[in-house]
């Protein structure tokens, strides 16, 4: 396949399963400099697919870094109204919506003041941002765009083209039509949520080299998987890849403690040997060898940062997994392990979950924070089981083979 | 001199000269995705010289090609709510603005229907923009990214250094000083305009090859050039660089015929050997040999676009024409010719000119337009004079030599 051929037909799976875009409807798409080639290709698609308009915005981590090192301490967590602006529009009028990741510079951010670094996200917009999202009012996607820069990260070499084989493996872009592919993909890690709902799961235990963790979920706790649906019926695809099915934890009752499998690429900064140990569901104690600051900057962002607000089961079936490669982009690695995310929890993921106050959400155990910070646990040494309603203890993963018929 | 340092330095130039950042001031950046290193220097400029928050906007044009090729009719004029908000945020705030300029395909549009390309104009967008530059809110710049589309397209082959060499002479950063350098060259831009005012003139002439075009002014006519002020009293220079005095002509008094002696670069589209005819001051014929059909468009979307609004003296001390260079960029080209400009006049150019609407600022002559399209018509061979109050004829340019004592 040729690149540009290729590039059409990633960006006609972004708009078609990523956004399933409807005609007439905006087309939004938040991207990195590094991305235009992508930017550009799915503006067109978008066209193509019937998009009434489509607004692009780039965002530029080197600015970012600047505001970082020089700006007041309460600018470091600003945003700028016309982002609300966009954001609020994009919620009110139900935009499908795309977000390129695939950093150039996974440790731009490296040797700068880590609490700093933490703090710098723009509250307000992160609130609103997550309320939207909760609320199920756009189709929206996350992608990445293969670069040199994230080649070097993966490979130590920019080799792009190598880079783009993993991907388009990740993504079923190798599929004669990926798209009827991600369609039954989609339907098979539904199926997969359901036996989870259906074996009715008190707790999960993660057990492995340096892990020992009980992560306690709600009695209204949903597996969700598969295809995501907007308040207003549409499907689509928020991750692209996707192999995961994930619920929320009751957040008081996460215990033990718990050895990231993976480094763990955030804006900028890579964490490294990431460990952390739980009491009563908040985390306590937090090592790691590089990165450290910015996690603990983070989980003191708010409340709610310091306990989970996902937990997510991923097998050896993984077209990530299969690559063997660690993408330090979570949206990838995420979806090759078992993973939870400390920050805010997804409401869909609860029964009777939307609509409730940030307090009455706290008192139920359903977290809320304006961070989501996956981090990856799982791997073919971590062992996990389902403790169940009735007490026995069911094995979901051996040697990250999935254990139900 | 290392190219990172001439970088550094020309961010340097552009934060302290062009805007002459107030610290504490919003800086705000509105660049194409080509112009990455230069937006990132300026970042770090504009913190270093006192920005509270430097705030970047890519535009990008392919995007826009998209939309041109294929949104609806009504689409075309539309402008983006939350580009809205940003600028009338940027005028309430009065920040300091960049805009960079310097496309890396000047004719990235050729080929589409091109009254579609003269329509996609974002109308509130555009009349906002231009209120806001009546009132003076900001300290605003306009310069110019060296990148190597732009140095193909000026070159024939993508000569960068080139291109960067001719660049930092035209804008004095070959100077040991250039923000001395360019105190004392927007000091004598300013007794030009001086010398201007004193002759009284009632109209301009200029004649050579093609052209005998006649453009009266106003009695209220103010010759600008050199610094420019907000209206809070800061000092800044629009455009980086500026070799030109320039005023507001009478709308309803220009007669004749004029040959453009430059390429035009429009957004996207390269219009050349442009020749008009006005009869009392109103575009009756416009022939191009490539791009008629933008201008035809671009002169139809309001009534002031087919009025000049901007008459400019430029002579053969410019900088940028003793590079000897066309650089299809109005920024530079401008600055090498005289030229006159087709739509929205300069209120500061006008005696009593501010804050009348556009009915009477029509009344009294005054263009009003969403379009602003200089072209040039100076060079060596066109003779220009100034036709005084006291009917007698000045020769102002020679050999594009000045002739004013």
């Amino acid at each position: 396949m040729k690149s540009d051929e290729r590039l059409e037909r990633y960006a006609e799976l972004v708009v078609r399963v990523g956004v399933n875009l409807a005609p007439g409807q905006l087309l939004e798409l938040t991207a990195f400099p590094e991305h235009v080639p992508l930017v550009r290709a799915i503006a067109r698609a978008g066209y193509r697919n019937g998009a009434r308009y489509v607004d692009v915005r780039y965002s530029d981590p080197h600015v970012r870094r600047a505001m970082i090192e020089h700006a007041a301490d309460d600018v470091l967590s600003w945003s700028p109204p016309w982002l609300l602006r966009r954001m609020e529009d994009s919620g009110r009028e139900q935009s499908g919506t795309v977000f390129i990741t695939g950093e150039a510079e996974p440790e731009l951010l490296a040797g700068l003041d880590g609490e700093r670094v933490a703090r710098a996200q723009p509250r307000e917009l992160r609130e609103l941002g997550l309320k939207i999202m909760n609320e199920a009012a756009n189709n929206w996607t996350v992608v990445a765009y293969p670069n040199e820069g994230w080649a070097r990260t993966v490979f130590g070499e920019p080799d792009v083209e190598r880079l783009w084989e993993a991907v388009a493996h990740a993504v079923r872009l190798d599929e004669l039509d990926p798209v009827a592919a991600w369609e039954a993909h989609l339907s098979r890690l539904e199926h997969r949520g359901e036996q989870l709902d259906d074996l009715g799961i008190d707790a999960l235990r993660f057990r492995g080299p340096g892990t020992d963790l009980t992560v306690g979920l709600l009695a209204q706790s949903i597996w969700e998987g598969g295809w995501d649906v907007t308040s207003w019926g549409r499907q689509h695809a928020a991750n692209v890849p996707t192999e995961e099915v994930f619920t929320t934890p009751d957040l008081r009752r996460t215990e033990g403690t718990v050895r990231s499998t993976q480094p763990l690429a955030l804006q900028g900064t890579v964490v490294r040997d990431l460990e952390l140990r739980f009491e009563a569901g908040r985390v306590v104690d937090v090592r790691a060898s590089t990165g450290a600051e910015v996690i603990q900057g983070a989980i003191a962002v708010d409340e709610g940062a310091a306990y989970l607000g996902e937990v997510a089961i991923v097998d050896a079936n993984s077209r990530v997994g299969e690559t063997g490669l660690t993408f330090f982009n979570t949206l990838f690695d995420e979806n090759a392990a078992c993973h939870v995310a400390l920050g805010a929890a997804y409401e869909v993921c609860v029964r009777d979950g939307r609509g409730h106050s940030p307090e009455e959400k706290r008192r139920r155990g359903i977290n809320t924070s304006i961070v989501h910070m996956d981090f990856m646990i799982g791997g073919p040494e971590v062992e996990v089981d389902a403790l169940t309603n009735d007490g026995s203890a069911v094995p979901l993963l051996r040697k990250n083979e999935w254990q139900l018929a």
